[in-house]
This record gives structure tokens, C-alpha cells and sequence, in this order.
């Protein structure tokens, strides 16, 4: 009896168009039947927002003879994953993955990722997720040297089962493949962007500023996502969306709540 | 020697106007010197977005003979901390409160919520925060009944500190203040949003959508935020912003990832 292929979402938040998107797509074509609902905008730093306060609407791309069915949506990366589910999908996906992205959602970077905010999101929904991210921001990025890595890390995904409440984020360093040593699991590195705004005026003499950053590592442990990028391997974060901080309920339980 | 007061910065998500705002500001004006940077516009569900697309502006809304200096950003909950930190504040606050937000934050809503987002912002520049939301979306809903607790609750925060890496979501029953039972410290309820797309047609005849969604609680734990909550009490869940899954990184370390 043959098993039927895996049904898999495919997201990202660079939008539709996005190379990062077309090699992942590539990589799952050949693992399951794939539907893609990407936005159809840039929705970097998206963080976990969703669209309430405006209409949303929903593109279909692809035509009949297309193999894969493709849709773009006028919202954030949750919200893709949202109207992918609740509208397009007849059953829920075996898998969702998103990505991949054009530069690193390696430490603090998650928080504020809509890649790895999508994957979040399937996850809350009980849909197994995984985030992807290369650490080279460029459009025309090297996304071929990492594909076979994308493959085993989702097969691996696929037979094993992740555990509940788990999602995982996957980052590559910019490397050649040759130079790639390996996968490692990771915890999130502490770490957090510095911001620098840069002020400047408008045509009108009026001030405005553009959000910058300088981003710090304060963590010098070797069992971060950091350590594991910059040492050549491949880092995957175990990522939970119970934020409950359960080791510090008892001192807080000792506090003069009630008095 | 009197001990100077603390320097507090006041933010929302809501937008700069809303009552709830005003009603924090209240408090915090007895307790420390006040700063107000919010948003100039409603960035409910904005989770952790931040603006690296667009400009962003601040107005400056008080005057010279005003206690409390307050400004508008037009960007979300998290751009506002930022630019408080980095444009406005001399020195880092001793603290960052978030609300009173108008609606819940209990449970899954603290990962979509651009209040939690702004105090999560915060924590990770190593600033205490808490976020505060009153489960009442009304305009108008009555946020004089809190106040003593906010006021509670911020001075024990400011007297024993806040363990590392922790910022606190607190939630507060719609009930009037004799029927409040305390203050509970509580876990993250497991629970998520059902979407449902509210479809429509433009006049142009274009389908077009409105999230909306059914909140669905498939925790029946009586230590979480949602049980203290629908039991009287007002719910206080510690949140980490490191999001590694730790318990699960022995389990992924048997996986194949490298034969």
C-alpha cells in the first residue's frame, strides 16, 4: 500500500516572490503535495501581529496546469497561516514550513521574525513547523548549497514527530557546503538588538527617523545558536509558545501579593 | 536622604488617548517620575512588529507647564520603547508598564498582544516591565476598580525585582473590587484562536476578508491565568523571552541529524 505523500504549507514573510521561498518550495515538491500562501508584500519584523483593524485579501496565483497551487495574501506571515487553514485548506497540513529566509532569526531574532512567527503559528494550531533562515540577507542569496540540508532536516521532522508545543528554528551559516560541519542542536543564545535611530529631515524641515540596530551577543556559551552559526554548523532551536517563566514561579509565590 | 524616585515609562498599545493609558498614568504619577511614549494610533494585535520599512515620527503632545512629559510614535507598541530608550530617556527607566490594556491578554493572546510586546521589548533591554489588561474591550470599561492593585502590584515590583530575563502579564477580572478574591501567580493557560474569516464582496465584487476568530481553552490546569480569572482572582504569569523548548533538547539530540 502506498502512503499518501505528506500535505505541506509553505510560508515565509519576504513575500511571494522571494528566492528564499522558490528554493524551499523546490525542496517540498519533491517530499509532499505543497500549497503555498505567502504574503504578497515584505513583512520582515513582523513579530506575531495579525490583521484586525483591515480587510485582507486573498490572490490566487497559480493557474490549472500548475502543479502546486499558489496564493498570495495582503497580510502578515500569521495571518497567511490563518487563511491558509480556516479558507484554502480542506484538512489540516501534516507539515508547515516557512522560509526561507533572507538573513539570520538565530537568538533574540525570533521574536521579532514573521518567518519564525508563521511557523509559531502552525504550531499553536498543532500543525508540526519548522522556520528556515540563511544568514546571508541578499536578495540573489545561495539557497541551492542549503537544500539538501532542508530536505533532511524536514524528512527527519516528518519520521520522528516533533514534541508538542515545540516548534523548530533552523538557521544556516553562509558557507560553501563542503565547510558545513554538521547540525546542532541549540538553545537560543542571549542576546538583543542595541537601536540606533537615524534621524533626518524631510523635504518640509520636519524630523523623522529610520529604526537601525546594532545587534550584541552577550552570551559566550557554546551551546547557543550564535556559537554553533559562527563555528560552521547548521543551528536548530527547540521553540515553545508557553512563555510561562515556570522556574521562577515559586519566588514569585513568596512575594506579598495579598497582604 | 530621600530616595529619588523612580523614572517610569508609561506605553500601550491602544494609541495615546485611550483610558486605559490615562488610568496607568494616574497611578505611576504617585509612584515615580513619568514618561508617556504610545502609539498615535490603535496597534492592538501587533504582537512583537516592529518599523524597519517605513519612517517613523514622534510628537512631542505635552507642554512646558506639564508634570508629565508625553509623546505620540507612529509606529507600534515595541518601536515606542525603543525610542524611548534610545531618543527620549537620559538614562534607562527603572521601570516599563505597559496598558491597562482594553481586553485579555491572558493565556495565548500574550504572543499576539502588541501590550505584552512593548513590556517583552523592555525586559529584553533589561529594563523591569509589566504589562497590565483589564478584561473589558469597552472604551469606556471602568479601570478606577484596579488601580489600588496596579498600584500594589508596581511597588512590589519595584521593591524585590524581577528575576532575570522575566517580564509579568497581569490580567484583571471584570468585577467590581469587592468581589476580587487576590492576586494569583498563574501559568499560561494552553488555549488558541479558531479562526473564522468573516468573507465579503467589495461593491466591486472582490472577495474580500475580516479575521475574526473563537477562542478555544483546552487547559483545564486550576493553575493557570484563564482558571484564576474566571474564578476572581487577577492573574500574574511570569514571561521569558527566551523561547528555547530546554526539556526537549535531550530528546532532539537522538534524532539522526548527521548520519
Amino acid at each position: 500500500m502506498k502512503r499518501s505523500k505528506p500535505l505541506i504549507l509553505v510560508t515565509n514573510d519576504d513575500g511571494i516572490s522571494a528566492p528564499g521561498l522558490r528554493a524551499l518550495i523546490a525542496v517540498m515538491a519533491e517530499i509532499g503535495e505543497v500549497i503555498v500562501v505567502a504574503p504578497d508584500n515584505p513583512q520582515s519584523a513582523m513579530g506575531h501581529a495579525i490583521t484586525i483593524n483591515n480587510t485582507l485579501y486573498l490572490n490566487k496565483i497559480s493557474n490549472e496546469k500548475d502543479i502546486i497551487t499558489e496564493y498570495s495574501c495582503t497580510g502578515t506571515p500569521v495571518d497567511c497561516v490563518k487563511m491558509a487553514v480556516s479558507e484554502i485548506l480542506k484538512k489540516k497540513p501534516d507539515l508547515c514550513v516557512s522560509g526561507v529566509n533572507h538573513g539570520s532569526n538565530s537568538s533574540i531574532n525570533v521574536i521579532y521574525s514573521g518567518t519564525m512567527s508563521a511557523a509559531v503559528e502552525a504550531g499553536i494550531e498543532g500543525i508540526p513547523a519548522i522556520g528556515f533562515s540563511l544568514l546571508d540577507s541578499e536578495w540573489n542569496a545561495d539557497f541551492d548549497t542549503i537544500k539538501s540540508f532542508v530536505r533532511k532536516i524536514t524528512l527527519e521532522v516528518l519520521e520522528k514527530s516533533l514534541p508538542e508545543g515545540v516548534v523548530l528554528n533552523v538557521n544556516f551559516p553562509k558557507l560553501k557546503k563542503e565547510d558545513i560541519k554538521g547540525i546542532k542542536i541549540c538553545r537560543q543564545a542571549k542576546a538583543l538588538w542595541m537601536e540606533k535611530f537615524d534621524k533626518r529631515k524631510t523635504p518640509q524641515g520636519r524630523d523623522y527617523y529610520w529604526l537601525t540596530g546594532e545587534f550584541v551577543n552577550q552570551d559566550h556559551g557554546e551551546d547557543t545558536d550564535i556559537w554553533a552559526l559562527e563555528n560552521g554548523y547548521i543551528s536548530v532551536v527547540p521553540v515553545q509558545f508557553d512563555l510561562t517563566a515556570h522556574h521562577t514561579m515559586q519566588n514569585l509565590n513568596t512575594w506579598n501579593w495579598n497582604e
